[in-house]
């Protein structure tokens, strides 16, 4: 099978240009091209032609220009033009708008308010043989790639015409993917597809049938790709298990100052890639750079081993308070979506000077990371952060092979991550497999068309991902870990024990919190355990706090609210109103929970 | 008249501790002795052993051992122990609670909801000899300086026994300075004293009347602090004018990227000391400095001039508005304590280096700043930085001597001011005269005590300055500047035009600006006004922002709601209530303007 994978153009040498066959719906090309991010973006246009639904990709057309290579799935040369090799191009091309992970909750939860899985048995009944309609050929449905000529697509034994759903596909274009083929492999790869009327709702675009000595031939060649997912601890709560993305108790988080590495959430895009150490490669390459490759060891042995504390929070984590007040896409993330630990490895600095580049007065503006970790077309995982806070000293950017202690864990990030303090979690890229310094910010999805904040009104119709720079360091937040909403707590001499996590992004201590069960009439500071050694501006733990609230006397039951501000004294807004934004990030508005009371 | 000086042990040679005589009331001292911080505050504490409201003076237990020396007023020897001298002693001693400039404010506010100057005729009648009274001899009041020997002061012809307001003054122990003698020059210094119902108040501790010889007396030697005050362009709109603070109108800073020099907020604590730029002096000492004196042409010439464009913001700016959910104590500022210039000047790192401080690992914890400005007791204005941001090249911490292109004026810290970029306007400090690497903050009030945040359930008598970090960076903030509160703007095509400002500390771009004129319901984007060239994190300026916003049809008036965020999507809060500090610090709750609606 042949997988195409968009890069940079600064970051290869022109001989890793091979042959790309151009897909069904796009210009046919052939031999060795060079495709721009805006030809690209302008393909996925004229594909698509269907008016603003489309519009948050076209932050796309900004940027580097980009290569689109051949990889081989095995050694030999490009397989030659076929259905497949058209289809995988245009995989390709569709690779920044691939993975909204977590879209289809958006549709789920807006209409029923919550995931609920679906059984083997109901899911059973979709997909399935139906005696009523046509047959048709793959070779049939790969003509039916593109809006002009209808999309088409199977799933299971059904063929399906989606070309009036594009559109509202929750995942936006997405969706494309599949056009002209299987969308089996997206199904299993975006779990939030296993929804019963997500389903119900894909049956009422069918056409047809698959050939039957055709169905299934879409795996030929592939595995699962989750077939190599590692061992969870089973309290970790998922809010989607592939990609594995789980969360641990919040009350475990607020009674370990470092979170264990088997309770730390784990925010995964893509399958676990399964890296051999001894095999590990890192690269690193760009503009001023000259150019270096290490293994694990050497980047063990060749480099000063630093240690920091940090904490890591996902964008999304409390998102699921956010959705309460309009329904969001993403992940349906607790407050729990975070975790502090220790991190030790290399400093960037010193692998960037290692490879020849002047960190004092070198080119670029961005220095990108590549995961190891790639969805089915190959594309990786990826993310950028300004050149100023990879260079920084005083920002402790290290490439981690060690969390409290130990090697990392596959779920982690093994045997390399990123460790970029202060910054949101969507950047501290795991199983890093290449480094680049460039002049334009981390081509990938995730970078340019996700990850992003803007005001309540705009919508998925409306919204230009372009407008709004990606998200770097992570507001001020907090959360109350301990009573969990719904609970009965003890009111002793009229109080209630309160605890919880306040962080804030760009290492800014957290100076206080603050807690109120009266609506904010009275505020009561909290003890916190903080770092003390960090300097300022430099604070990139967590702090973890405590204390005793009033309670108004003979309630029986009571809101905590809980606030915090940091060094800058920035603090926390209200509530989610204001700040709402359709993605369901940066969700830091004051944390409330519901408890009753019991006087003892 | 013998003045005296607080100033940290580690920032003078010991031949500068000369003869200090003990004041009233204190443990009587005589030759030379070294006071720590601690001393000073355990002798203000017995001074007053009042209780609860002197408890935000315990602050200035922390921190590092003082020295109290002697400044004469002119040449010579240090004066012989007199009444004077003790009360001198006794004015240094309490020169760190002395300037809580504008505390009187609250009573008026609390009292009567604003400002109401005294006329010269009202104010008359207070003050004035009266028959009915005993008369006493200066010398008689001068030993009423403590609580034990009750405390009395005179003011004008009149003499007063003040012990049971002590406890209750609004600009709590710095009453203490007119313990014992005549409290003309503090009412004269701090303007907010100038209220009829002050007065009236203070009329009530009436007991008797100076000796008709020595009323006035005690302007012996001592010249009007104000009389030197510079000539201010007639737009500012002073909210004190004894020190000087004014704001310019709000409309005037969205039409202008750099504020005007004569437009440009100013913010003074004490009167503006006379400098002649010819016998300009900056000391620079402290640990890991060997010393180093500079002329104004040294800083020029011996060190590279560097341009910076900042913005300043007071910590109090829009205090105006927090005032109005509870009275708190400070200037009524209004949204334009607040303006962005450049700044030219040498770095200070560039200086320190010259001093012969290792910037790279120089001891110390904090870079401490004196102006040239003095009160009464001659204890100048002072602030610090943690060294973090002192030495930091990525800072850009200069020692400005131009703005905008010109010399500073006198108001704005002629002939040297410090500029920290990003942070609070109060530790920008006007004309530098002594720059101290410390291990300590600066000693002075304004650090310690004052220029603080708290919990809105933190009043006069619960607070402990201690317990709070002294501002740095500010919060991000944001104010509509056009229209004005209750003017009557035009709509066209259902849209009102709106501008204004937005700003936030340590570096961290606005990127976006959202207002609202349905009370959220929907917000809309702002066109921004940037300095584009600032590197990531290090946007000092702020961004001027304008647009067209929809207003509901029909509607005759409505309420203009702004809020912004910056590169951190740290944003304002929603309203003031949850925000409130007894100080009416960092004030940035979205700003509400209430506008009357003409369609054309």
């Amino acid at each position: 099978m042949v997988l195409l994978r968009v890069v940079p153009v600064s970051a290869r040498p022109a001989a890793q240009c091979v042959s790309v066959s151009g897909g069904i719906g796009l210009p046919r090309t052939h031999g060795s091209v060079t495709l721009s991010r805006s030809v690209r973006s302008a393909m996925l246009t004229s594909l698509l032609a269907i008016g603003g639904s489309v519009r948050h990709l076209t932050s796309a057309a900004r940027g580097a220009p980009c290569l689109v290579r051949h990889l081989s799935s095995g050694p030999g040369s490009p397989e030659p033009e076929d259905g497949r090799g058209r289809r995988a191009a245009r995989l390709a091309a569709l690779a920044a708008g691939a993975a909204l992970a977590g879209s289809a909750l958006w549709l789920a939860q807006q209409r029923r308010g919550r995931l609920t899985a679906v059984s083997a048995a109901s899911s059973g009944q979709y997909g399935q043989r139906r005696a009523d309609l046509p047959t048709f050929s793959m070779e049939e449905v790969s003509r039916h790639a593109d809006v002009k000529e209808r999309v088409w697509m199977t799933y299971h034994e059904g063929v399906y015409d989606v070309t009036d759903f594009v559109r509202q596909h929750p995942g936006g274009a997405a969706i494309m993917m599949g056009a002209g083929g299987s969308a089996d492999p997206f199904w299993d790869l975006y779990a939030v597809h296993k929804e019963e009327h997500v389903l119900k709702l894909l049956e009422r675009y069918r056409i047809g049938n698959v050939r039957e000595d055709e169905v299934g031939s879409h795996r030929d060649g592939t595995d699962d790709p989750w077939a190599a997912e590692p061992r969870r601890h089973p309290a970790l709560k998922p809010s989607s298990k592939t990609p594995f993305n789980a969360e641990p108790p919040p009350a475990l988080l607020a009674d370990n100052f470092l979170t264990p590495n088997d309770l730390f959430y784990v925010r995964n895009h893509l399958p676990v890639p399964v890296v051999d150490p001894s095999e590990y490669e890192l690269e690193v390459d760009g503009v001023g750079v000259g150019g270096l490759t290490l293994s694990l060891e050497q980047l063990k042995r060749d480099f000063p081993a630093v240690t920091v504390t940090a904490t890591v929070m996902c964008a999304g984590n409390r998102r699921s308070e956010m959705t309460q007040v309009k329904p969001v896409r993403g992940l349906f993330w607790g407050a729990a979506a975070v975790g502090n630990a220790t991190w030790t490895g290399a400093r960037l600095t010193d692998v960037l000077k290692a490879a020849g580049y002047d960190v004092n007065s070198g080119p670029g503006k961005h220095v990108c990371f590549e995961g190891l970790d790639t969805d089915p077309s190959s594309t990786p995982y990826g993310a950028s952060i300004p050149l100023e806070t990879a260079v920084d000293p005083r920002r402790d950017v290290i490439l981690a092979y060690e969390m409290n202690g130990q090697p990392l864990s596959r779920d982690h990030g093994a045997p390399v991550r990123v460790i970029v303090p202060g910054v949101v979690g969507a950047r501290n890229v795991k199983w890093l497999g290449r480094i680049t310094v460039s002049d334009t910010e981390s081509d990938s999805h995730w970078q340019h068309s996700d990850y992003k904040g803007f005001n309540p009104s705009v919508d998925w119709d409306t919204v230009d991902f372009s407008k709004s720079p990606a998200i770097q360091e992570l507001p001020v937040n907090s959360a109350i870990c301990w009573p969990a909403p719904g609970h009965t707590v003890k009111v002793k001499d009229g109080h209630v024990h309160v605890k919880g996590y306040a962080w804030s992004g760009g290492g800014q201590r957290i100076v206080r919190v603050d807690v109120t069960a009266d609506g904010g009439a009275t505020w009561h500071d909290m003890a916190l355990t903080v770092e003390e050694a960090a300097p300022a501006g430099r604070c990139w733990s967590w702090c973890l706090w405590q204390g005793r609230v009033p309670v108004p006397p003979g309630a029986t039951a009571a809101q905590l609210w809980v606030k915090a501000t940091d060094a800058s004294y920035n603090t926390q807004p209200e509530t989610f109103k204001n700040i709402w934004n359709l993605r369901g990030v940066l969700s830091n508005a004051y944390h409330r929970v519901d408890v009753h009371l019991k006087r003892v």
